[in-house]
Order: C-alpha cells, then structure tokens, then sequence
C-alpha cells in the first residue's frame, strides 16, 4: 500500500519534537505539507502555507492531517478538515470542550472519514503490560503521581493558566489516559480539590478521589505542578489477589511485585503513527473520550481550593529558578 | 397492553409533587411500589420500602423504577436496578458526572433494559413548537434568561451548594435541555463566568458565552439565583431570515413575531411519562448527554469569579424572606 500522504496544522513545540520526526520515521507515511502561522521553510514538507485552509484546498492529494495547534482552535480546524475530506489526528486533548468532540465524532461518521483522539502517554510499553497484567482483577488501591515543574515544560506559555487552559489537567490527561486504559473497572471521579493560584484562572494542583464502585477500595490520583528536582510520573496498583504494580517513567518502566517486567525509553509518538496507519488503511476512527470526561468531572464535583500566586519566572542560565519576585 | 408496574425510588419533593400525580394519572401506568428512606404510609403503593434494595429483588412483578433520589447516588442504585432486570427512568441530572453516565448507557445495553434520562423541560408545549420553527434556519441571537430565587425554590437544601452540586446549574441544565432541543445546530460553551459566593462551593450565578460556530452570532446564556420578585425563564431567539421567537413561562409559551403561538399551563412529567411508556413498549432507550454536556463543559471552561457570600435564610411567615444576616 502506497504510504498515506499527511499534512501537520500547527507546528509548536510538540509538532517539532515529535510529529515531524515520527512521520519522517515512519514508512507508511509521506509528509506532503505543513502549515503554520510561524515562519516555514521550504524544507519543512513539499507544500508549505501560513493558511490552513489554503492547504485543505490546495493540496488533494493530502489524505489526512494532524491537528497539532493549541486545543481552542482544534474543532473548527478538525471540522473544515473533514468537510474537505481529510482524515484527521487529534493532539491531546482534542478539543476545548466535550461537546465540540462529540461534534467531530458525529460529523467523521457522517462524511465516512476517520478521526483518531491520540493520547500519546498511552503507548508507552509499561502501560499494555499493566493493562494485561489487571485484566479480570479487582483493583484494591490505585495512587496516581503526577508531579512536575510547569516552569520546566511550559516555559512562558500563557494559555495553559487561562479559563479553558485546562491548568494541572494538561499533564494529568496523560496520568487519566493510562488510568482508563489500565482499569479493568471504569473509574468515576467522586471528590477533587482543584487548587487555583489566587492570580490564576486554572488549577495548578489537584487531588482527586476516584472509584469503581468497590466499597473497599481506596483510589487516588496527586497532579502537582510545583515540583523542583526529581519529577514524578507514577501509578501504584494493588489488586485484591495481592499483586503490586509499579508503573512509572510515565509508562515506560513497570515493575509487577518488585520484579522489573518493562523498562524501555518512551515509544510514544511511534505508537501514536503506527495506530493511525492501521486506522487509515482500516477506515475505522477512534474516538475515545473517556480520559478528556474524566477531566470534565472533575472540574464539575471539584471543590476550588485557593493557593498562593504562582510568577511565572522564566528559568536562569544555569537550569534554576528565580525565586518567585511576588 | 397492561399498564407498566413501577416503583419509585427516592421520595423527595420533586417525586412527591410530579412523580406520584403524573404516574397516578396515566392509565399505562400502575404505581406497585415506592421506596424512601423517609417514612412512608400504606397509602403510598402496593409495596413499600425503606432500602430500595429489598424493593428491586422482593418485587418480581417491578418493570421500572422513577430514581427521584438526589443526583450524586444516581449512579449506584441505577446500576442495580439494571442489574436486578429493571428499566430505569433518571430525574435530572442522570448521574453525578458523565463518567457515571456512560457507565449507565453502556449496561443498559449490555442488559437490554431501558434507561430514560428525562430532562423535564422539554416537555411544555411551546418547546417542540419553538424546535419546529427553527428547524432548517440559521440562528443571529440566542438570548437565554434564567433568573429565579435560590430560596423559594430550595429553602434550606444543603447539597445544591456543595461542589458537585451544581448550583445555579441546577435550574440552569433545564434552560440548557430546551436550547439543545430548539437549536437546528449543535451549540458549543465559549466563555463562562461562574460566580461563587466567597462562603459556598457552588455557583450562585453563571454568564455563558455559545456558539454554532456561525461567526456573526450573538448566543449567551445568563442564570442567576439571586433573583427575587418577577421570575425569568426565558428564551428569545431571532433568525437571520429575520424572524422573532420568544419562549417564556420555561417553555409554556410561546410568540412568535409578536403572535401567541402557544400559551398553555405546565405539562412537562405528563410528557416524560407519555414518552417512558413509549420507550418501555418499544423496548428502547434515550440516553440524552447533550445539556449535561454543556454543563460539564462550561465548568472545564468557567473563570470562578468571588461574589459576596449567600446567607440561606429560610423565608418569613408572610413569604417575604430576611435579609442576610450578616
């Protein structure tokens, strides 16, 4: 089969580090053009355009594009594109809202395209072996750490702190993505503390409370973006037969009663291209909204906690902080 | 076709005041049983319950079950219900999260039972007349006002102002159920302004910003709790072919371009018991997600704002109520 001819919208931090390499990488595609508000340069793709819609319209041989632009512009992008009849790839999360998802799910079933909601963390290798691994068990402790530093990963980017910006969930998604992916049971969540610095309109931190309906259970997840030095991407599972799996590295490392059972480095955008070849060569879609309504519930139970202002410093020369100048 | 035996779980005041009358009322219906934690009295069913898990297995002959107990144990007894072989009619909102939901439609399914999230309000007659009229046009303005006194019509209930209790979005999700009805494209939450009272976890008021995606319209939602004297429940609508629509009364009545079209008292659980009896012959389901949704979503998207605290004094004898205490 010949290779699926794609086009990148939006070509920020994470298109640059791992889109463009991992199609580049992968023989079941061509990058045919880019488009990008930013300045391009011709060795970017074959077609290059500021517009997106100029690239929809100009290039009909693009099979699909990969909508890699912040979520706020996701749904009219993803909407024109499949009118146009492209298939597309969503970024995470793929949208700003879960009604604008829904929309795209009903309008790909509607033009016969296929639409992929990609959450990337969940194709590290740890994360299918923990699923296995939990298969037919009953979960009897679940503790989720999910601890960086925003000045690390999101240096400067005001959109992230906004109303909308989604805050501490953006990271935390990737922590829900391989919750549900792992969980034999679907997961609720019953209580979160959403904690907002008082000159912030997004959380920075959040406790929440989950459950399965296992009256024992005990199921916790810990999102922190205040975190210097060692950064922690964790999940502890105990299941009531007594096993203790460790994920972590993000999914990446997983150890099954203190065995070592995966340690690999990060395979995630590698997963992410392989599975929407399969889906394109298929003509299937995957829609899966379950870790982008986890979010949503949790804004909805949460109870908004204040904590101190949060300057965001840009890092020093020597890789440390700037004491925050309040 | 003999009448469809159903009990009621949950015997507060929306089961007392709507459920009880409607059921009584429609001849395809026969009240069997009837399970609350209150007291109960021989003259409420055939059967009654103080644990409605005693009512779901020791009532064979039970086809359905009205769950009219608040939203946050929805989930659980719906879940068993299912279980135990019954259809299941949700009061609103369905579930405390849309997680919970999901979970729901998906065992329904897998049961085979029906399950029927009523949204009441859009049962007054005007709201299927107003869905009529702007079938196939394009919407300019949007305007809806919900505005109604937080005491009258909750005096002393605690749970609405907790986090997850949703607030003003409790009156709010009904003005929302008629917009997802009436609107010929599917509307999205742009900006919200939630506003907190600085001594309570749920808002007291909230200012939405929608859109269709149609550039040039102007659709906003305003609810407010704090709204004494004249009650709003209204929804005014202009076309771009230059019509003008308003529905009031909560979808009692309608004019359209200054003509009464529909004006009629409330019929709203008449309508969701004529619709539950056609659901259960027909052996289907209606598992409507839209306006929870859109609350989920303009929580996810909401900027918290502080207003002044909320003193919930009861009313005055003489049905005026106390100013704040403070």
């Amino acid at each position: 089969m010949a290779p699926h001819a794609i086009g990148i919208i939006g070509l920020g931090k994470i298109a640059q580090d791992q889109h463009l390499p991992n199609i580049r990488a992968n023989p079941d595609f061509t990058l045919l053009a880019v488009s990008s508000q930013r300045g391009l340069s011709p060795e970017d793709a074959k077609y290059t355009f500021q517009d997106y819609r100029e690239m929809l319209s100009g290039v009909p041989d693009l099979e699909a594009v990969a909508i890699c632009t912040p979520p706020q512009v996701r749904h009219q992008i993803a909407r024109e594109a499949l009118l146009a009849g492209k298939s597309v790839l969503l970024e995470k999360p793929p949208a700003a809202t879960l009604s604008e998802l829904e929309d795209l799910k009903q309008l790909a079933e509607k033009v016969g395209k296929t639409i992929f909601t990609t959450w990337h963390a969940q194709y590290n290798k740890g994360v299918d072996e923990t699923a296995k691994a939990l298969a037919g068990q009953t979960v009897k402790l679940l503790r989720v750490t999910w601890k960086e530093d925003v000045r690390r990963w999101h240096p400067g980017q005001q959109w992230i702190w906004q109303a909308g910006g989604f805050g501490i969930f953006d990271p935390g998604i990737n922590a829900l993505s391989i919750v549900t992916r792992i969980m034999p049971q679907p997961v609720f969540i019953k209580r979160a503390d959403l904690k907002f610095p008082a000159n912030r309109d997004a959380p920075i931190a959040a406790d929440l409370e989950l459950s399965t309906g296992q009256p024992d259970a005990e199921l916790t997840a810990a999102f922190d973006w205040r975190q210097t030095g060692l950064q922690s991407w964790n999940i502890d599972v105990e299941t009531q037969a007594g096993s203790q799996l460790k994920l972590s590295q993000g999914g990446c490392r997983l150890e099954i009663d203190g065995r070592v059972v995966v340690d690999e480095k990060p395979s995630e955008y590698e997963g992410v291209y392989k599975r929407f070849d399969l889906l394109l060569s298929e003509g299937r879609s995957v829609v899966d909204v379950a870790p982008f309504r986890l979010v949503a519930d949790a804004f909805m139970v949460g109870r908004r906690v204040q904590v101190e202002p949060f300057q965001d410093d840009a890092p020093a020369r020597d890789g440390t902080y700037q004491a925050p100048s309040t």
